[in-house]
């Protein structure tokens, strides 16, 4: 076990953080792993959650440290890390509002595998982790729900593997661009990276230089960057290079 | 979706196994993934199994197909590899006697997102899946068992993330032959790779050529290779190299 220099005291817990007693009720019941439970499930879980606001930076969970609580995000961005012995870290996964982490440490009861640091001021309800397993022991429908959470989320990580195994460095960065569109049908796009380079380089699986290489190489490709800001020219050509998979062949959904 | 050319033949079903009525009875009870469980629930799950065995280069799960049946592999070995739209494969994990495949589709009722194919003579347990699904909901401690399962599959494709976002392919191969090390005290080690340098370069994630320049480069770190036969002549040196993660760090043991 290790830790990273300058952590512990960004470290939030129910004692540091302000909005502890903060209600949640009325939100368990919106959240998307728990939205099919029933009212009276959605009343316990209320029962062991409280609210949590933390700043910019701050560490929600500490890799070598025992789980407390599965946070489920509402607002902001969260980067999961895993830093080898040898002090160098990698992003492993960005979280977004509606997604949790970190179940799989939470459920086996083991030292969390990754840092959880706040990329914004981020808020997020905190279920207390021995008390929704002890829950999920005796509510089969609550079991499932996170059996089946899980499994959509071991998919992604198949999936992140794969990647790094199979495509180059420019191809995940192409498929990351093509993934910030939301119209499928559309040949052009302009938008903001929402987090800054040196964060997309480790999120994709490699260096800075290379992300830079990368970006080069996806010009000849129709990708225009200013600073945060990229233009896609030419999404159809984008997609031969990239070679995105296509909705009913990997992705989850 | 999309299939490998040739494999439809190979696929196992009840149908053309012939040991499909093979009782498996006895053998639930000793699998790590149901030892926990109460008899009463073993010969349920029993009930929904039944033994599989298959050749090598037999196809068990095909990507992109709806999951049958869990595997839980007894004698053998199992690769489960990705296949992208443009064909190329990536060894996503090799399966071992104990351990079992694929979960998460099974769990979430969602098309198989790699390919199981026997590397040689198997013998599997095959439990319908839909049954599985169906006992979990009603039985919360095979819901939790299966979850305390996918928990620790999970932090293991979290440990493969970092790995290839942060290892070099010499460190991750280095990795790889000292975890083939079983006496912890060891200084020397002399054993077989347990499958050819071609799958051994999907599993690591690299091309032939660069798991040849991975092997000559561990020369130096006291790596002797004939063929499949492999010496280790300095583990500590070794380690140095590949910074394999300690026990208590990450693993999930």
């Amino acid at each position: 076990m290790f830790r990273q220099p300058g952590q512990e005291s960004n470290i939030i817990n129910g004692k540091q953080d302000s909005s502890a007693h903060e209600s949640v009720a009325g939100l368990i019941a919106d959240l998307p792993l728990f939205a099919d439970l029933e009212p009276s499930l959605h009343r316990q879980i209320e029962g062991i959650s409280r609210l949590l606001t933390a700043a910019e930076d701050a560490v929600l969970s500490l890799q070598g440290e025992m789980p407390r609580y599965l946070h489920i995000l509402l607002d902001g961005q969260v980067a999961l890390t895993s830093t080898m012995a040898d002090g160098t870290t990698a992003v492993i996964l960005v979280v977004h509002p509606g997604e949790h982490f970190i179940l799989p440490s939470v459920l086996a009861g083991l030292p969390y595998l990754m840092t959880a640091r706040a990329l914004m001021a981020v808020r997020a309800v905190a279920v207390d982790g021995v008390a929704l397993r002890q829950l999920a022991e005796r509510e089969p429908l609550l079991a499932s729900a996170l059996l089946r959470s899980m499994s959509y989320e071991f998919r992604g990580m198949v999936q992140q593997v794969r990647d790094l195994k199979l495509r180059t460095a420019a191809q995940r960065l192409g498929c990351y661009l093509l993934a910030r569109v939301q119209d499928a049908e559309a040949r052009k796009a302009d938008f903001r990276l929402p987090f800054e380079k040196a964060l997309l380089a480790a999120q994709i699986g490699c260096g800075q230089e290379t992300l830079s290489r990368a970006f080069a190489a996806l010009r000849r490709h129709g990708v225009e960057t200013h600073g945060s800001r990229v233009i896609l020219h030419d999404i159809p050509r984008l997609r031969l290079l990239a070679i995105p998979d296509g909705p009913g062949e990997f992705s989850p959904a």
